[in-house]
Order: structure tokens, then C-alpha cells, then sequence
């Protein structure tokens, strides 16, 4: 791997079919991506089925990285969206996939590392997941019969992905995009932000409190901050937080 | 299916796998197609494993038509792409997925017939099929990795035609979901920031006190919050710098 280029990451999360993971990972060498992150895999790791759909792209699957959670999972990247249902109480844009790729192409060209997100094929990721995420992809699909199989999502996030890629390469880059902090230093400054909420009893009422820190991270995280903002961020918090 | 609209029609020339059949049977109801012809499919009709990998799609199957030949099966069209590699001793435009969506459309929607042809899973289609081709759709794809599973390379070119024939109808909206909070309230909220670090002393060096403002508010900016979200957002802040 170490020689490839660069690549987005496909990650993901809980998949409970190894066709899928195979299936997956055929179409994203079709496509010229090889990031492959698998949270969680139903089925445990490696995977006889996933092998056996992977065909010839055996390289994704031996390269295939295996995470105990979505955040360990991103820690390095800087960008990251998620493909699922919009949901109904949070405040997150929603994208195309083309639209996705569009935005997503040129901070990924800037040097910052990016991931798209697929959920579990039965029931889609969980609201913190989406909270960390920067936006929503959503397919255009048949309203009247909407559950496209996994693979084939990724599929054509992974076909859209290669035609602004190869466009890409031709082009040149329009406004440079400053350096994105990594989704690791978002989750410390949103920790330290919950925890100093915490000393001050600011969740009055429990069970409100996850959708609070949800809104929270979602809001911040449009703020596509960069490592410098950060820094600034957590200094001026330290700053009010003192007694 | 008397009542439904018009649709493309997708042929499969002697597929091998049913499963590959329910795959594309599924996609294309995810993207509103659902004339399915099969031409000698390798394993009979009706087909267990198509029946299984169609999930929901069981109206596409249940009216998916057996033909001998590919003639019979296009007699009704006006038009047909065959996806295909580039034939080596034949003259014949080649098209990506989105260029032949474009141009099929039109003629789809002057009341023309038009189908796509699929190949088997090992081979592809043979030269006199293509002969009967107006054109070929060529997926562009990783050329030391060309090999796209049969039901991948329909979701394609259903996707690209559901753009094209919805446009508009079914696209997801990119804009911000909910309504943006004015200029008056994000002030009042960095004004509040800004006083309570004053207080504390934040400014050390007091000529870099505008820049440091202007950061801020630039970075909080960016994260365009509703009027929910300064609400919220002020309560925290009220609350992280009480004593």
C-alpha cells in the first residue's frame, strides 16, 4: 500500500454481510479506491464470503482495517460524510452524490485525509454517528422503494468519486482549502466543552443530554475548523471556564 | 404494469447468476425502471436466487420477460446502447454512462422505445449484438482492475438514467435545512464570547485583539447556526463561565 496514491476511505460500520464487504471492496478498485475500514463486522474478521465476492480485488481486502468504533475508525481524517435517511431532529446538510464528491474533492486535494460512511445494511448508522459527520449523503432514489443494497451505494459514491477525481487531476485547483483539523482533535475539544457542561450541571435534565451533545458537535463541526481555530477554540474555553 | 409509466427497457443477454438478475431487478426499482427482458438465461426461469436478491422487487421479476434471442427481445426499440469494452474491428461511438443517458432521453421521451444490453458475467456481448447497437456505454474504470460485477454496471446506468429523467423530481435539496440566524444574534453571541474573555483577561497583548475577534467570528461563521443553535449555544456559554 505504502506506493499507492492517496484515497478516500470507505468505512464501514457494523456491515453484517461479508458479500457486501466483498462486493464493496470490488467495486472501489473498479474505482481506484483502496481505503477500506470496517467497523464492528458482524461476522467477525477475515471473512471467507467477502473474500470469495472481492474477486480479484484481494488487495483491498487483505489491506482492510478493522476498528472497534467509528471513532477510532476516523481519527485521522478531517472530512468525513455519511450516507443515510436524513434524520428528522438534526441540523445537517444534505448532499448528493455527486454534490458530495463535488465538495469533497478539493479538501481531499489539500492534502487532508477524507472518509465516506455507510451504515449497517438493516437499519443505518446511529445519530452520534452522524453527528461527527460534516454532511449527508443521500441517493435520489424511488421514494416508493428506497433500500438500495449497500454495495451498490458504494458503488456509485465510488463511480462518482473517480469522475471528479480523474476531472480533477486535469484541473486546477480553484480556492485552496486551509488544512482541516483531524475528527481526533474535534472529538477533544467537543469532550472538553461536554465535560466542563458536566462540572456545571448543565444537562439538568439526563436523558436530554445526548441530543444536546449531538447539536452541539453538529453545529461546531459545520465550522470545518482548522488545527490553528482549534487551539485558538480550547485556549479561549480554558480561558472562561476558570474560577 | 399497464399502469405504470414507461421505463427503458434493461436486457440481459444469457446471464449466469441469479443473483446478479435480483440485483439488477432491485436496483432498477430503486431508480424506476422496471422492464427487465432476460435472453436465455443460463440457469432457466424462474430463478430462486433472483427471487431471493430482488429483496422488495418482486413486481420487477414477476414481469421480467424470457426471450431466444436478442432480436426478439429489442424488436419493440427504436434504440440500444450495449455496455461493453471497446470492440477492437468495429466502428461505433463509444459512450460513458452520463453521455448516453443524455442522449437516449430525448429520444425515450418522443415516445421511442429505447433498451440497454448487458453481456454475460464472463464474456460480454458478441459482435453481432453490438452490430445491432447504436452506440456503446463504456464504464470508465480503473484500467488494471476492469472486471465490474453485472449488477454494479446496471445500478450505474439506472442512477445516471434517474438523474436525467427525474431531474428535479427526486434530487435531494442541498441547502441548509433550517432557517439561518440573522447578523443581529450571531453579533450578540460574539459580543457575549468577547466580553467574557475581556473579563478574564484573554487579550494579553492588546494589539492582537482585533485579529483574534475577527478569527473567531470568522470560524464561527462558517458553522451558519440557526436560531436554536445561538439559543443553545449562549445557554452554555452563560453556564461555562458562571463562578
Amino acid at each position: 500500500m505504502g506506493s499507492q496514491k492517496r484515497s478516500p476511505a470507505i468505512i464501514l460500520v457494523q456491515p453484517q454481510l461479508g458479500e457486501n464487504i466483498g462486493a464493496a471492496a470490488r467495486v472501489m478498485l473498479n474505482f481506484c479506491l483502496h481505503d477500506l475500514r470496517i467497523v464492528n463486522p458482524r461476522d467477525g474478521w477475515p471473512n471467507e464470503a467477502a473474500n470469495y465476492m472481492a474477486a480479484g480485488a484481494t488487495s483491498v481486502i487483505e489491506h482492510a482495517r478493522i476498528f472497534p468504533d467509528i471513532e477510532s475508525a476516523c481519527a485521522d481524517l478531517s472530512y468525513m460524510l455519511v450516507t443515510t435517511a436524513r434524520p428528522r431532529d438534526m441540523e445537517k446538510r444534505v448532499l448528493t452524490p455527486r454534490e458530495a464528491c463535488a465538495e469533497a474533492f478539493p479538501i481531499f486535494n489539500s492534502q487532508s485525509n477524507i472518509g465516506f460512511i455507510f451504515g449497517p445494511e438493516r437499519c443505518g448508522v446511529d445519530n452520534d454517528v452522524i453527528a461527527l459527520s460534516d454532511a449527508i449523503i443521500s441517493v435520489p432514489v424511488n421514494p416508493e422503494y428506497s433500500s438500495l443494497n449497500l454495495a451498490q451505494a458504494i458503488a456509485l459514491l465510488c463511480y462518482e468519486w473517480s469522475l471528479v477525481a480523474d476531472d480533477g487531476l486535469t484541473k486546477t485547483s480553484s480556492s485552496p482549502v486551509g488544512a482541516i483539523a483531524s475528527k481526533e482533535s474535534m472529538l477533544k475539544l467537543y469532550e472538553h466543552i461536554e465535560a466542563e457542561l458536566d462540572k456545571r450541571n448543565f444537562y439538568s435534565v439526563p436523558e436530554k443530554k445526548p441530543r444536546i451533545i449531538r447539536n452541539l458537535r453538529t453545529m461546531l463541526g459545520r465550522a470545518k475548523m482548522t488545527d490553528q481555530e482549534v487551539k485558538t477554540f480550547r485556549g479561549m474555553l480554558r480561558s472562561l471556564c476558570e474560577r
